[in-house]
Protein backbone atom coordinates (compact mmCIF):
# COMPACT_ATOMS: atom_id res chain seq x y z
CA UNK A 1 0.00 0.00 0.00
CA UNK A 2 1.28 3.20 -0.70
CA UNK A 3 0.97 6.12 1.65
CA UNK A 4 -2.18 8.14 2.31
CA UNK A 5 -2.25 11.40 2.51
CA UNK A 6 -4.50 12.10 5.15
CA UNK A 7 -5.46 16.28 3.75
CA UNK A 8 -7.33 14.07 1.19
CA UNK A 9 -8.73 11.86 3.49
CA UNK A 10 -12.18 12.06 1.98
CA UNK A 11 -10.78 9.89 -1.16
CA UNK A 12 -9.63 6.70 1.14
CA UNK A 13 -11.48 7.64 4.63
CA UNK A 14 -13.69 4.75 5.57
CA UNK A 15 -16.20 6.23 8.01
CA UNK A 16 -17.91 9.12 8.74
CA UNK A 17 -19.64 9.15 12.09
CA UNK A 18 -22.15 11.90 12.81
CA UNK A 19 -23.28 13.08 16.94
CA UNK A 20 -26.63 14.98 16.37
CA UNK A 21 -28.15 17.11 19.07
CA UNK A 22 -24.67 18.17 20.45
CA UNK A 23 -25.81 21.87 20.99
CA UNK A 24 -28.95 22.31 23.20
CA UNK A 25 -30.12 25.25 21.56
CA UNK A 26 -30.67 23.02 18.29
CA UNK A 27 -32.09 20.08 20.42
CA UNK A 28 -34.60 22.78 21.52
CA UNK A 29 -35.00 24.22 17.84
CA UNK A 30 -36.25 20.35 16.72
CA UNK A 31 -38.13 19.72 19.90
CA UNK A 32 -35.87 17.17 20.97
CA UNK A 33 -34.86 16.19 24.43
CA UNK A 34 -31.11 17.01 25.29
CA UNK A 35 -29.43 14.12 25.35
CA UNK A 36 -27.55 12.15 28.34
CA UNK A 37 -25.27 10.63 26.27
CA UNK A 38 -23.80 10.95 22.43
CA UNK A 39 -26.66 10.64 19.43
CA UNK A 40 -24.58 8.63 16.98
CA UNK A 41 -25.67 7.69 13.15
CA UNK A 42 -23.49 7.27 9.99
CA UNK A 43 -23.22 8.35 6.76
CA UNK A 44 -21.18 6.81 4.22
CA UNK A 45 -17.81 7.96 2.41
CA UNK A 46 -19.55 8.06 -0.83
CA UNK A 47 -21.47 11.32 0.96
CA UNK A 48 -18.45 13.65 0.42
CA UNK A 49 -18.67 16.45 -1.87
CA UNK A 50 -16.20 18.86 -2.71
CA UNK A 51 -15.80 22.79 -3.76
CA UNK A 52 -16.87 22.86 -7.19
CA UNK A 53 -18.93 20.42 -7.55
CA UNK A 54 -23.00 21.07 -6.49
CA UNK A 55 -24.73 19.55 -3.17
CA UNK A 56 -27.85 17.63 -4.76
CA UNK A 57 -31.39 17.98 -3.81
CA UNK A 58 -32.76 14.08 -3.11
CA UNK A 59 -36.00 13.21 -5.49
CA UNK A 60 -37.46 12.06 -2.46
CA UNK A 61 -37.67 15.28 -0.44
CA UNK A 62 -39.01 18.19 -0.12
CA UNK A 63 -37.77 19.95 2.51
CA UNK A 64 -33.28 19.72 2.67
CA UNK A 65 -31.35 21.02 5.74
CA UNK A 66 -28.06 22.65 6.34
CA UNK A 67 -25.91 21.80 9.52
CA UNK A 68 -22.86 23.50 9.84
CA UNK A 69 -20.82 21.13 11.92
CA UNK A 70 -16.27 20.79 12.85
CA UNK A 71 -15.47 17.70 11.83
CA UNK A 72 -12.63 16.13 13.15
CA UNK A 73 -10.03 14.01 10.87
CA UNK A 74 -8.78 10.93 12.96
CA UNK A 75 -4.90 10.85 12.41
CA UNK A 76 -4.03 7.48 14.93
CA UNK A 77 -6.33 4.59 15.04
CA UNK A 78 -7.65 3.25 18.10
CA UNK A 79 -10.05 1.58 20.55
CA UNK A 80 -11.29 2.39 23.87
CA UNK A 81 -8.92 5.59 23.39
CA UNK A 82 -9.23 7.93 27.19
CA UNK A 83 -10.45 11.19 26.83
CA UNK A 84 -6.65 12.32 27.98
CA UNK A 85 -4.94 11.00 25.35
CA UNK A 86 -7.79 11.31 22.37
CA UNK A 87 -6.15 14.77 21.17
CA UNK A 88 -2.96 12.59 20.08
CA UNK A 89 -5.21 10.79 17.76
CA UNK A 90 -6.47 14.05 15.44
CA UNK A 91 -5.00 14.58 12.87
CA UNK A 92 -6.72 17.87 12.18
CA UNK A 93 -10.05 19.30 11.26
CA UNK A 94 -12.68 20.30 8.20
CA UNK A 95 -15.40 22.31 8.40
CA UNK A 96 -18.31 20.08 7.14
CA UNK A 97 -21.97 20.69 6.36
CA UNK A 98 -24.42 17.58 7.29
CA UNK A 99 -27.20 18.10 4.68
CA UNK A 100 -30.65 16.22 6.28
CA UNK A 101 -33.75 15.75 4.35
CA UNK A 102 -35.48 16.85 7.57
CA UNK A 103 -39.27 15.53 5.89
CA UNK A 104 -37.48 12.26 5.76
CA UNK A 105 -35.77 12.41 8.96
CA UNK A 106 -39.10 13.22 10.86
CA UNK A 107 -40.79 10.48 9.36
CA UNK A 108 -38.03 7.97 10.02
CA UNK A 109 -38.39 9.25 13.50
CA UNK A 110 -41.78 8.89 13.75
CA UNK A 111 -41.45 5.01 12.35
CA UNK A 112 -39.05 3.99 14.60
CA UNK A 113 -36.52 3.49 11.45
CA UNK A 114 -33.23 4.10 10.87
CA UNK A 115 -32.17 7.66 9.04
CA UNK A 116 -29.89 6.34 6.48
CA UNK A 117 -32.21 8.12 3.74
CA UNK A 118 -31.98 10.92 5.47
CA UNK A 119 -28.22 11.58 6.45
CA UNK A 120 -26.29 8.83 4.16
CA UNK A 121 -27.05 10.06 0.27
CA UNK A 122 -24.49 11.09 -2.35
CA UNK A 123 -23.51 14.74 -1.72
CA UNK A 124 -25.30 14.95 1.86
CA UNK A 125 -21.53 15.56 3.19
CA UNK A 126 -19.69 18.78 1.53
CA UNK A 127 -16.05 18.94 3.18
CA UNK A 128 -13.81 21.69 3.02
CA UNK A 129 -9.95 21.54 2.43
CA UNK A 130 -8.38 19.59 5.25
CA UNK A 131 -7.12 22.00 8.28
CA UNK A 132 -4.11 20.60 10.22
CA UNK A 133 -4.26 20.23 13.51
CA UNK A 134 -1.92 23.25 14.72
CA UNK A 135 -4.16 25.93 13.11
CA UNK A 136 -6.70 25.13 15.48
CA UNK A 137 -5.16 25.20 18.90
CA UNK A 138 -8.46 24.01 20.84
CA UNK A 139 -11.39 22.65 19.16
CA UNK A 140 -13.58 23.85 22.33
CA UNK A 141 -13.48 27.47 20.85
CA UNK A 142 -14.30 27.38 17.42
CA UNK A 143 -16.83 29.87 15.90
CA UNK A 144 -18.79 28.26 12.96
CA UNK A 145 -20.92 30.24 10.70
CA UNK A 146 -23.33 29.48 7.82
CA UNK A 147 -24.84 32.11 5.17
CA UNK A 148 -27.76 31.41 2.89
CA UNK A 149 -27.59 33.78 -0.52
CA UNK A 150 -25.27 35.94 1.89
CA UNK A 151 -27.65 35.88 4.63
CA UNK A 152 -26.68 34.37 8.15
CA UNK A 153 -27.81 31.19 9.07
CA UNK A 154 -26.63 29.74 11.82
CA UNK A 155 -23.72 31.02 13.77
CA UNK A 156 -22.04 29.11 16.68
CA UNK A 157 -19.25 28.31 18.87
CA UNK A 158 -17.97 24.66 19.69
CA UNK A 159 -17.75 25.81 23.55
CA UNK A 160 -21.30 25.91 23.43
CA UNK A 161 -21.27 21.49 22.68
CA UNK A 162 -22.45 19.64 25.26
CA UNK A 163 -20.04 17.09 24.62
CA UNK A 164 -16.33 17.71 24.14
CA UNK A 165 -13.67 16.36 20.79
CA UNK A 166 -12.08 13.80 23.34
CA UNK A 167 -15.41 13.41 25.14
CA UNK A 168 -16.67 11.93 21.52
CA UNK A 169 -13.34 10.08 20.51
CA UNK A 170 -13.18 8.63 23.69
CA UNK A 171 -17.20 7.67 23.47
CA UNK A 172 -17.26 6.73 20.16
CA UNK A 173 -13.82 4.53 19.92
CA UNK A 174 -15.64 2.68 22.91
CA UNK A 175 -17.34 0.26 20.46
CA UNK A 176 -16.44 1.60 17.42
CA UNK A 177 -12.65 1.40 16.55
CA UNK A 178 -11.29 4.65 15.20
CA UNK A 179 -9.19 4.31 11.81
CA UNK A 180 -6.72 6.53 10.00
CA UNK A 181 -8.52 8.88 7.73
CA UNK A 182 -12.20 8.78 9.56
CA UNK A 183 -14.26 11.90 9.85
CA UNK A 184 -16.52 12.88 13.13
CA UNK A 185 -19.04 15.11 12.24
CA UNK A 186 -19.39 17.16 16.12
CA UNK A 187 -22.93 18.45 15.71
CA UNK A 188 -24.30 21.83 14.44
CA UNK A 189 -25.46 24.99 16.20
CA UNK A 190 -29.08 26.37 16.49
CA UNK A 191 -30.22 28.10 12.88
CA UNK A 192 -30.42 25.20 10.60
CA UNK A 193 -33.00 25.65 7.59
CA UNK A 194 -33.95 24.29 4.20
CA UNK A 195 -32.59 25.63 1.19
CA UNK A 196 -33.78 25.60 -1.74
CA UNK A 197 -32.57 24.85 -5.86
CA UNK A 198 -29.86 27.10 -6.67
CA UNK A 199 -29.60 28.49 -3.35
CA UNK A 200 -25.74 29.68 -2.66
CA UNK A 201 -24.83 27.84 0.99
CA UNK A 202 -21.08 29.60 2.20
CA UNK A 203 -19.71 28.43 5.57
CA UNK A 204 -16.71 29.54 7.68
CA UNK A 205 -14.73 28.72 10.64
CA UNK A 206 -13.84 31.94 11.87
CA UNK A 207 -10.10 33.03 10.96
CA UNK A 208 -9.62 29.71 9.44
CA UNK A 209 -11.69 28.72 6.67
CA UNK A 210 -14.54 28.86 4.52
CA UNK A 211 -15.82 26.93 1.67
CA UNK A 212 -18.90 27.66 -0.75
CA UNK A 213 -21.58 25.40 -2.66
CA UNK A 214 -24.61 25.56 -4.58
CA UNK A 215 -27.65 23.51 -4.38
CA UNK A 216 -28.94 21.92 -7.74
CA UNK A 217 -31.96 19.54 -8.18
CA UNK A 218 -30.69 15.71 -9.24
CA UNK A 219 -32.70 15.64 -12.81
CA UNK A 220 -31.57 12.45 -14.61
CA UNK B 1 -2.32 3.72 -4.97
CA UNK B 2 -1.35 -0.16 -5.58
CA UNK B 3 -4.03 -2.23 -7.01
CA UNK B 4 -6.48 -3.61 -4.44
CA UNK B 5 -7.12 -7.43 -4.00
CA UNK B 6 -11.61 -7.45 -4.40
CA UNK B 7 -11.07 -10.69 -2.00
CA UNK B 8 -10.10 -9.22 0.68
CA UNK B 9 -12.29 -6.26 0.60
CA UNK B 10 -13.05 -6.21 4.27
CA UNK B 11 -9.46 -4.80 4.66
CA UNK B 12 -10.38 -1.52 2.46
CA UNK B 13 -13.81 -1.48 1.18
CA UNK B 14 -15.37 1.66 2.29
CA UNK B 15 -19.09 0.94 3.39
CA UNK B 16 -21.16 -1.96 4.72
CA UNK B 17 -25.23 -1.29 3.49
CA UNK B 18 -27.51 -3.74 5.21
CA UNK B 19 -31.40 -4.06 3.83
CA UNK B 20 -33.15 -4.62 6.86
CA UNK B 21 -37.00 -6.59 6.98
CA UNK B 22 -36.28 -8.30 3.53
CA UNK B 23 -37.77 -11.82 4.33
CA UNK B 24 -41.57 -11.39 5.07
CA UNK B 25 -41.06 -14.21 7.54
CA UNK B 26 -38.60 -12.34 9.62
CA UNK B 27 -40.07 -9.25 9.94
CA UNK B 28 -43.30 -11.14 10.99
CA UNK B 29 -41.28 -12.63 13.54
CA UNK B 30 -39.91 -9.11 15.01
CA UNK B 31 -43.92 -7.90 14.98
CA UNK B 32 -42.75 -5.39 11.80
CA UNK B 33 -44.82 -4.37 9.20
CA UNK B 34 -43.24 -6.21 5.66
CA UNK B 35 -41.70 -3.07 3.79
CA UNK B 36 -42.71 -1.59 0.58
CA UNK B 37 -39.37 -0.27 -0.19
CA UNK B 38 -35.86 -1.70 1.03
CA UNK B 39 -35.20 -0.30 4.96
CA UNK B 40 -31.32 0.90 5.09
CA UNK B 41 -28.92 1.43 7.74
CA UNK B 42 -25.24 1.08 7.18
CA UNK B 43 -22.42 -0.89 9.61
CA UNK B 44 -18.78 0.90 10.02
CA UNK B 45 -16.20 -1.39 7.83
CA UNK B 46 -14.89 -1.07 11.60
CA UNK B 47 -17.20 -3.86 12.10
CA UNK B 48 -15.93 -6.59 10.22
CA UNK B 49 -14.69 -9.38 11.83
CA UNK B 50 -13.11 -12.42 10.43
CA UNK B 51 -12.93 -16.06 11.60
CA UNK B 52 -10.49 -16.70 14.12
CA UNK B 53 -11.11 -13.55 16.10
CA UNK B 54 -14.40 -13.68 18.77
CA UNK B 55 -17.47 -11.86 18.15
CA UNK B 56 -17.25 -9.36 21.47
CA UNK B 57 -20.55 -9.01 23.06
CA UNK B 58 -21.19 -4.91 23.39
CA UNK B 59 -21.20 -4.21 26.88
CA UNK B 60 -24.11 -1.83 26.93
CA UNK B 61 -26.11 -5.13 25.98
CA UNK B 62 -27.90 -8.09 27.16
CA UNK B 63 -29.48 -9.60 23.96
CA UNK B 64 -27.10 -10.01 21.38
CA UNK B 65 -28.93 -11.80 18.14
CA UNK B 66 -27.62 -13.34 15.18
CA UNK B 67 -28.81 -12.54 11.48
CA UNK B 68 -27.01 -14.76 9.00
CA UNK B 69 -27.02 -12.81 5.78
CA UNK B 70 -26.10 -13.21 2.17
CA UNK B 71 -23.44 -10.43 1.61
CA UNK B 72 -22.94 -9.02 -2.21
CA UNK B 73 -19.72 -7.18 -3.12
CA UNK B 74 -19.41 -4.76 -5.43
CA UNK B 75 -16.97 -5.34 -8.36
CA UNK B 76 -17.33 -2.06 -10.51
CA UNK B 77 -18.70 1.53 -8.75
CA UNK B 78 -21.84 3.07 -10.25
CA UNK B 79 -24.88 5.52 -9.37
CA UNK B 80 -28.60 4.49 -10.10
CA UNK B 81 -27.45 1.38 -12.04
CA UNK B 82 -30.78 0.04 -13.61
CA UNK B 83 -31.75 -3.31 -12.54
CA UNK B 84 -31.29 -5.15 -16.42
CA UNK B 85 -27.03 -4.45 -15.65
CA UNK B 86 -26.87 -4.97 -11.69
CA UNK B 87 -25.29 -8.09 -12.22
CA UNK B 88 -22.42 -6.75 -14.12
CA UNK B 89 -21.63 -4.77 -10.80
CA UNK B 90 -20.91 -7.37 -8.47
CA UNK B 91 -17.78 -9.52 -7.89
CA UNK B 92 -18.84 -11.67 -5.82
CA UNK B 93 -20.54 -12.80 -2.49
CA UNK B 94 -19.90 -13.16 1.53
CA UNK B 95 -21.20 -15.23 3.93
CA UNK B 96 -22.12 -12.72 6.58
CA UNK B 97 -23.89 -12.64 9.96
CA UNK B 98 -25.87 -9.14 11.27
CA UNK B 99 -25.05 -8.93 14.40
CA UNK B 100 -27.71 -7.28 16.16
CA UNK B 101 -28.21 -5.92 19.71
CA UNK B 102 -31.65 -6.50 19.79
CA UNK B 103 -32.44 -4.18 23.22
CA UNK B 104 -30.90 -1.38 22.22
CA UNK B 105 -32.31 -1.86 18.65
CA UNK B 106 -36.08 -2.12 20.33
CA UNK B 107 -34.75 1.00 22.58
CA UNK B 108 -34.04 3.14 19.29
CA UNK B 109 -36.36 2.26 17.61
CA UNK B 110 -38.89 3.06 20.34
CA UNK B 111 -37.15 6.50 20.91
CA UNK B 112 -36.99 8.13 17.10
CA UNK B 113 -33.27 7.21 17.64
CA UNK B 114 -30.60 5.64 14.48
CA UNK B 115 -29.62 2.15 15.03
CA UNK B 116 -25.61 2.87 15.25
CA UNK B 117 -25.20 1.31 18.97
CA UNK B 118 -27.77 -1.46 17.67
CA UNK B 119 -25.84 -2.24 14.36
CA UNK B 120 -22.57 -0.71 13.72
CA UNK B 121 -19.91 -2.23 17.05
CA UNK B 122 -16.93 -3.83 16.50
CA UNK B 123 -17.36 -7.48 15.49
CA UNK B 124 -20.53 -6.70 14.22
CA UNK B 125 -20.05 -7.89 10.78
CA UNK B 126 -18.19 -11.57 11.09
CA UNK B 127 -17.47 -12.37 7.33
CA UNK B 128 -16.35 -15.56 5.18
CA UNK B 129 -13.87 -15.72 2.57
CA UNK B 130 -14.48 -13.89 -0.43
CA UNK B 131 -16.84 -16.09 -3.06
CA UNK B 132 -16.77 -15.53 -6.67
CA UNK B 133 -19.37 -14.62 -8.77
CA UNK B 134 -19.16 -17.85 -10.52
CA UNK B 135 -19.69 -19.89 -7.78
CA UNK B 136 -23.32 -18.73 -7.00
CA UNK B 137 -24.99 -18.66 -10.67
CA UNK B 138 -27.87 -17.38 -8.92
CA UNK B 139 -27.87 -15.69 -5.77
CA UNK B 140 -32.02 -15.19 -5.52
CA UNK B 141 -31.57 -19.22 -5.16
CA UNK B 142 -29.07 -19.22 -2.39
CA UNK B 143 -29.87 -21.95 1.02
CA UNK B 144 -28.63 -20.28 4.47
CA UNK B 145 -28.62 -21.53 7.52
CA UNK B 146 -26.94 -20.94 10.65
CA UNK B 147 -26.32 -23.25 13.87
CA UNK B 148 -25.97 -22.25 17.38
CA UNK B 149 -23.94 -24.58 19.71
CA UNK B 150 -24.80 -27.14 16.74
CA UNK B 151 -28.54 -26.43 16.83
CA UNK B 152 -29.88 -25.20 13.67
CA UNK B 153 -31.79 -21.96 14.43
CA UNK B 154 -32.05 -20.47 10.92
CA UNK B 155 -32.68 -21.55 7.89
CA UNK B 156 -33.81 -20.16 4.66
CA UNK B 157 -33.71 -19.35 0.85
CA UNK B 158 -32.60 -16.27 -0.85
CA UNK B 159 -35.85 -17.01 -2.97
CA UNK B 160 -37.81 -15.82 -0.32
CA UNK B 161 -36.97 -12.36 -0.52
CA UNK B 162 -39.10 -9.39 -0.47
CA UNK B 163 -36.11 -7.69 -2.91
CA UNK B 164 -33.74 -9.32 -4.89
CA UNK B 165 -30.06 -8.62 -5.19
CA UNK B 166 -30.72 -6.81 -8.94
CA UNK B 167 -33.55 -4.55 -7.54
CA UNK B 168 -31.42 -3.77 -4.23
CA UNK B 169 -28.17 -2.87 -6.23
CA UNK B 170 -30.49 -0.42 -8.07
CA UNK B 171 -32.55 0.98 -5.40
CA UNK B 172 -29.68 1.85 -3.20
CA UNK B 173 -27.48 3.28 -5.91
CA UNK B 174 -29.89 5.89 -6.74
CA UNK B 175 -28.99 7.78 -3.89
CA UNK B 176 -25.65 6.06 -2.91
CA UNK B 177 -23.15 5.39 -5.45
CA UNK B 178 -21.65 2.02 -5.01
CA UNK B 179 -17.84 2.31 -5.16
CA UNK B 180 -15.64 -1.42 -5.61
CA UNK B 181 -15.32 -3.38 -2.35
CA UNK B 182 -18.22 -2.54 -0.95
CA UNK B 183 -21.11 -4.82 0.50
CA UNK B 184 -24.52 -5.05 0.98
CA UNK B 185 -26.20 -7.47 3.79
CA UNK B 186 -29.25 -8.40 1.91
CA UNK B 187 -31.70 -9.49 5.32
CA UNK B 188 -32.27 -12.36 7.15
CA UNK B 189 -34.99 -15.17 7.28
CA UNK B 190 -36.82 -15.65 10.23
CA UNK B 191 -35.00 -17.62 13.52
CA UNK B 192 -32.73 -14.73 14.86
CA UNK B 193 -32.26 -15.56 18.26
CA UNK B 194 -30.10 -14.62 21.46
CA UNK B 195 -26.43 -16.09 21.75
CA UNK B 196 -24.72 -15.90 24.84
CA UNK B 197 -20.83 -15.61 25.74
CA UNK B 198 -18.66 -19.04 24.89
CA UNK B 199 -21.46 -19.85 22.44
CA UNK B 200 -19.75 -21.26 18.99
CA UNK B 201 -22.18 -19.99 16.09
CA UNK B 202 -21.70 -21.88 12.63
CA UNK B 203 -23.46 -20.64 9.28
CA UNK B 204 -23.13 -21.89 5.89
CA UNK B 205 -24.62 -21.49 2.48
CA UNK B 206 -25.30 -24.95 1.28
CA UNK B 207 -22.56 -26.60 -1.18
CA UNK B 208 -20.41 -23.40 -1.21
CA UNK B 209 -18.62 -22.76 2.24
CA UNK B 210 -19.29 -22.49 5.70
CA UNK B 211 -17.70 -20.56 8.66
CA UNK B 212 -17.89 -20.77 12.89
CA UNK B 213 -17.28 -17.73 15.26
CA UNK B 214 -17.27 -17.87 19.06
CA UNK B 215 -18.99 -15.19 21.22
CA UNK B 216 -17.17 -13.52 24.12
CA UNK B 217 -18.02 -10.81 26.45
CA UNK B 218 -15.76 -7.60 26.34
CA UNK B 219 -13.74 -7.48 29.22
CA UNK B 220 -11.34 -4.66 29.65
MG1 LIG C 1 -25.78 17.17 12.23
MG1 LIG D 1 -20.21 3.73 6.84
MG1 LIG E 1 -30.03 -7.97 9.21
Amino acid sequence: MTTRNTSRFWEWGRKIICVGRNYADHAKELKNAVPTEPVLFLKAPSAYVREGSPILFPRYSSNLHHEVELGVVIGKGGTAIPQSRAMEHVAGYALCLDMTARDIQDECKSKGLPWTLAKAFNTSCPVSEFIPVERIPDPGDVRLWLKVNDQLRQSGCTSQMIFSVPYLISYISDFISLEEGDLILTGTPKGVSAVQEHDELQAGIEGVITMSFRVERKDH
